[in-house]
């Protein structure tokens, strides 16, 4: 459905803060709902008393309009003033019948809305397509966000290089150091600097098998640990997404290939990235890396092993938006930012994810992810 | 629609941390959305490969099922192993029709299920209205994060102390104190308990005129410095909600009567809060005690001024949930939790809110907010 003349309206209700369709609109944050109109390219925000002064100050909008003058018109008419007749009198004072919603959009609204005679049709994909196109503005504020991931993992390699081993875990200040401490390490670093990291994970030995485990309890030593941590500026809410994979102290010859693998697969995807590039590409020379170098990937006493998530996602005001980097996966472009993140997780042994994270350019490429990744830095002595 | 028999379900696809009623019924966090179906109170999740393992473990859910299992089935006959058909193809092998969803779920799903032939209704209201009344627990847990805010504003009242006035504005450690750093000893203090404080309000001056002007620049002195505070703990996801009005050095009549005003009404608002009163009870406690006192409400040069928000609102999963407490409310019940903040705005004077949390017990109610509020506490010299 095409959204032009003065009969269709895009529309969202949404709380600023929940919606990243919403905020890239208005650049407008709200714990609570209001109601976004676009018509004809006009960008019109419907908000409450508590609200209008903020968002004529803050928001991109063109208009901001204060939902209580509905309000009245529909109690002066005996009509309940609720969120979806205030809609329905403005967009019927606009001669709008059809609207365009995000695929999320609320059925109880979308019902509603229904009901008073309007057509609304659920977008399929994303409502605002050129979210994915990354500006170099924006390009600049996921890097600043990595800035600040490197350096409070930088913190945490410090330690872990000032740390001792003792009973085969990690030990630091007297006494074992612990997926919880290192974690609340990189949170406080953080959020010195905006950055609020929720799901960090910190997961060794066994817990790193499962690549969404956030990990607990005391780090091993001489295991892979994986640390993936991917937060999001409180202000300007783009998200930054790293993995890397520290041992400490000496390794075995099975883990040490391991990390070797992952690397080398990441780096074959890698040297791929460029503009007009399917991203299955991507994903199909790390499954192909992982085969040649004979790690396998399936069922195993009912748990997969191997690797068994895609390669990765775009990044920008989601932890997880367009384009896909999988076994289904979309024309590279440029502005797109993708995460490279292959993994090998075999219980028993350990998991590896090494990730970072790319801005197409009109040629290639650029890394925002500068974090070392090589054998001498994750290996920490 | 009761949902009662074979014939029905209640359903929800939604991230886990994205859906408070989700992550209510399975305890199970995720960044990704997955599937939940109640069937006759079974409680069912159909997760992808990366979650089984950990929804196993960590759910509370009665099944957890991989959804690649009814992909397969799709794919084998053809069809697009989309969300929408699994869980049709789920729904059909249960010889389920009719559906009971959120009111915020995802239209596109719902439609893509009408369109196979299921009957989708959005609930009006809470889907588990269960949700507002916490067991003893769920206070308890609301009441960890009380104290980890307090504790956090504890802080801040010893810096103030340690302050110094010069120019009108207050400083501390050699410079200027200003909201931002305030914001930002706050948000350290509360990540070392796992306290995620997101839009934490520290606004003084004219920016407390605006009830969610989060602040921003020097913070003066002699003049009310409101602190809202609202964060969620990172394991539990429960909130807790406190507002303080502080003022640095001496102060005027008009702001100390200004204080005292919506402390007064605050107190009579609490003094009525007890299981079978309707909250909106207190909200007209708080409206009479400000209109007997002579503060006006209403719209001046284009800016509503005086007091122009509800007085209070459940606390839980959500920052705001059942049950409100304003001009419409509902019957306070045993284990409702609730704030009451009245507060008074007068651009060119300034603002004042003061709120506490109440967990509502079989007899009257415990506050769970233990931080002074007296005006020897509150006025620092």
């Amino acid at each position: 459905m095409d959204i032009q003349g003065d009969q269709e309206a895009r529309l969202i209700i949404a709380a600023g803060e929940a919606s990243p369709d919403l905020y890239f609109r208005t650049r407008f944050l709200t714990p609570d709902p209001y109601t976004y109109l676009e018509i004809r390219s006009e960008k019109i925000m419907l908000v409450n008393d508590l609200e209008i002064d903020r968002a004529r100050k803050e928001s991109t909008a063109d208009r901001v309009l204060p939902a209580r003058d509905w309000e009245k018109k529909l109690s002066a008419s005996g009509k309940s003033p609720s969120s979806v007749n205030i809609v329905s009198a403005f967009l019927e004072e606009r001669k709008i019948r059809n609207i365009l919603v995000p695929f999320d959009f609320p059925l109880g609204y979308a019902d509603g809305l229904r009901k008073n005679g309007f057509d609304v049709t659920a977008n399929i994909g994303p409502f605002f397509p050129e979210r994915a196109f990354k500006s170099p503005e924006e390009a600049k504020m996921i890097r600043t966000v990595q800035i600040g991931v490197e350096e409070a993992l930088g913190e945490v390699v410090r330690i872990l290089k000032e740390s001792t081993i003792r009973d085969g875990f990690i030990h630091y200040g007297g006494k074992v150091l612990t997926s919880e401490a290192v974690k609340s390490i990189l949170k406080k670093e953080m959020i010195g600097k905006s950055l609020l990291g929720e799901h960090t994970i910190v997961a060794g030995g066994e817990q790193a098998c499962d690549p969404h485990m956030e990990g607990e309890g005391p780090l091993p030593a001489h295991l892979p640990i994986v640390f993936d941590i991917f937060p999001h500026h409180e202000s300007t809410r783009y998200f930054s997404d790293m993995t890397r994979t520290l041992f400490k102290g000496p390794v075995k010859k099975v883990h040490r290939d391991l990390y070797e693998a992952v690397l080398e697969a990441q780096k074959k995807a890698i040297s791929l990235a460029r503009p007009e590039i399917e991203s299955r590409e991507l994903h199909q020379a790390v499954v192909d890396t992982f085969e040649t170098l004979g790690y396998q990937t399936g069922e195993k006493n009912g748990r997969m092993e191997g690797f068994f998530h895609g390669t990765g996602h775009g990044v920008g005001l989601e932890i997880h938006e367009a384009p896909r980097v999988g076994k289904t996966g979309e024309l590279l472009k440029p502005g797109h930012v993708i995460t490279v993140e292959p993994g090998l997780y075999y219980p028993g042994i350990g998991g590896v994810r090494i990730e970072d994270m790319l801005f197409i350019t009109g040629t290639g490429f650029e890394n925002l992810t500068t974090f070392p990744k090589d054998w001498g830095t994750v290996a920490i002595p």
